[in-house]
């Protein structure tokens, strides 16, 4: 399992309450692609939201999050942390 | 206090050592503007480093990386977590 750092962006706007319920619908389903999202930054400003998951590979990421309406190609594996 | 997420580029092949050591130096004078700079995570393959941050502005954030050698300009605040 890997670590890894997705990004999506054009949320502009996007609320607390969406932000929660995007999550909700990952963790739903993530076990179907053995990922676990640990957690989600979201700027409503700039439309950017960051996930952070652990993960057997991106296209796992991937996957899930396509099936819950976000998906995104932006996903960095980040083996190293500090 | 905001959190931040910031991104680095072109760190490829950016080791644990040095990214254990760039987050010692930011950590070390992070208190100079108020910042506490809370995980880092990179991807040797892409270059790509992700810093989580707790400061009073963006600005104060890319004074201490800039200190340290490691300047961006890509900080986005991350007001909303999941």
């Amino acid at each position: 399992m890997t670590e890894f750092m997705d990004v999506h962006h054009g949320m502009k706007g996007i609320t607390d309450a969406q932000l929660q319920e995007a999550h909700r619908a990952d963790l739903a389903i993530q076990a179907d692609e053995g990922v676990q999202f640990k957690q989600a930054w979201a700027d409503p400003e700039s439309g950017v939201v960051y996930c952070l998951s652990e993960a057997p590979s991106a296209e796992a990421v991937q996957r899930i999050h396509a099936r819950t309406g976000h998906p995104t190609d932006e996903i960095h594996p980040v083996p190293l942390s500090a």
